[in-house]
């Protein structure tokens, strides 16, 4: 089965589905456009983008009746549907209120239109085999760069080095950096997501670092933190806690619970340590096409865990003034556990 | 006024005004991070994040009061509304159906929520003479690095190499690239938005490079179309059209037209020249914060173009099977007309 059939079979609620997001359109028809969407129904197979895609559009869309409307794009759903389609389902977790709005006015009224969100991001939670090698190309090139930044030692260079020299590795590759490197030294890694800066690593610091490759659309992510010369008694001890959680974590991954068992697992333990309030965020994320995708492992997380989910597991600790510290695997669900695709070791390593 | 101040002038159908859009979100409030929003109303400013950004919301924002909320961004609009708020301003052309309907499950029925896209985005337009002078940089920069990336020549190169030396001149100097930048050789030139690809550029064809530069948050937009060697009469022709038309189109920006009356200007010329069905999108667009902003100019724009305001003047002529021809300068609007910050001549340049 096609994509398009898979996700179609996954209809309930809903005779078609339009699909404006230009995620789950590239992943239903190879389109990588900026400007486009598809219908789809029993039958059905319309795409349709503007002046400026037609010809890329011929050259990566396949399966679909491709169509050219005007960029402003919803106009071309006004006629031409089937009779049997009476429930259109439409994306409502992207489509904005005042696209809806248009919508409303351009589709026949005797179509309902019905909130489906979701339906193609359920079917690319599951990777097929193509999917699951490239992103493992993806975690790999990014391990080599961080190899390549990390020779150059972290003492005395800055954070913003670090970042570019890791960059630099992933674009030589022939990749694209999946998002904006963090490196967070000493009292910044206190901030999950802090921008790095321009000012040298201290010897006796935590730095985090967390990085990833988007290669052939696919991304990695990968987070690792190492000790900037001999760190204190305090460092260590947040850093042996989340090494614990996250290996803990780790064990616990497989088919069957609930994205918010997983993440207790890690939560659990660094509460018990007095840490509840330095672990803000979630466990870890889906990722594919998208950096965060489904499934979510975090508190709220009710996807149960399938075979073919791509998941990071990253718990962390962050302590205002101090430092913080996370640890972050990209691993793929298999039959009986997950297969880590991060190569970095994760014993704590002091680097010069 | 400050910012905040200047929008809160614009309320008419509402008494507060709820900022979700991050871009709108940083030009109030300064912050940089992904998850947040504001609340502007008389005597009310509101900043909420969530844990992640709470160090950084710290050191950026100011102006309004900082709050801490759960990831799920929208809980923390529940309570604590002046009772005077009785219509609740939200971004409909960016919030989604799906926030939208968490929005009034959380918000105090009592509150009216109103559609006010824009209200932010139409301040955005009218730019400070600080977003004048950064916008001017970040094309000097663009500028320096298309200087860099041409030296190579043209003729045996890729598209691909050209893309990456201008995109690595503009990191060496500090920014972004704004944009995927586009370099289309050739029969490639006939797609607006190609991809560069890996086949040597042929002499005697034409090579259009679109390319920008992202510095301190602020964009700038740029496109030059070169022949690799020396070319037939037929593009020839359609370069100077295209020159023709930019230059019409730019004598016609200044302060009191709608947007698709300069469109006009440009798009006549064409149409009369018998490409009119080679032009299929608008003549240009305002960018600041984003590559794409207010106002725009294509047959559709509204706005009346103003002081301050930033856009592109970029008509095309797209010749299936032939090539492609695109000038783009960027613009700002004076009390008399334009002022033009694309340094790059405009002449057919005939490149090795």
């Amino acid at each position: 089965m096609s994509r398009a059939d898979r996700v179609q079979a996954r209809f309930e609620a809903v005779d078609a589905l339009l699909v404006t997001d230009l995620v789950n359109l590239r992943y239903l028809t190879g389109f990588t456009g900026t400007n486009g969407f598809a219908v789809l129904a029993p039958g059905l197979r319309r795409f349709v983008t503007d002046f400026r895609y037609v010809e890329r559009a011929a050259a990566e869309v396949e399966g679909f009746d491709r169509e050219r409307a005007p960029q402003e794009f919803l106009s071309a759903l006004g006629d031409g549907w089937p009779a049997d389609i009476r429930r259109l389902g439409f994306e409502d977790h992207k489509l904005s209120v005042r696209q809806h709005a248009e919508l409303r006015d351009v589709v026949p009224a005797r179509i309902e239109l019905v909130a489906a969100g979701g339906l193609v991001e359920r079917e690319r939670a599951v990777k097929e085999p193509a999917e699951l090698e490239a992103i493992a190309v993806a975690a790999g090139l990014a391990d080599e760069a961080l190899s390549t930044a990390l020779a150059g030692g972290l003492v005395g260079r800055t954070e913003r080095e670090v970042a570019l020299a890791l960059e630099d590795a992933v674009r030589a590759g022939g990749g694209e950096p999946a998002f904006g490197t963090i490196v967070a030294a000493g009292v910044n890694g206190a901030a999950p997501h802090a921008t790095p800066g321009d000012t040298p690593i201290a010897a006796g610091t935590l730095v985090t670092i967390d990085f990833g490759a988007r290669l052939a659309g696919y991304n990695s992510d990968c987070t690792r933190t190492y000790a900037a010369g001999a760190v204190g008694e305090d460092l260590v001890a947040i850093y042996e806690l989340v090494r614990e959680a996250q290996a803990a974590a780790l064990a616990a991954v497989r088919p069957g619970p609930e994205g918010h068992e997983i993440d207790a697992v890690a939560r659990e333990l660094i509460a018990a340590a007095g840490h509840a309030e330095h672990f803000g965020h979630g466990l870890g994320h889906g990722l594919g096409l998208e950096v965060h995708e489904a499934p979510r492992l975090s508190t709220t997380g009710t996807d149960a865990l399938a075979v073919g989910n791509v998941v990071t597991v990253e718990p962390g600790v962050y302590v205002p003034g101090l430092g913080g510290v996370r640890i972050e695997d990209l691993v793929v669900l298999t039959d009986d556990g997950a297969r880590v695709l991060s190569g970095h070791a994760k014993d704590l390593a002091v680097l010069d």
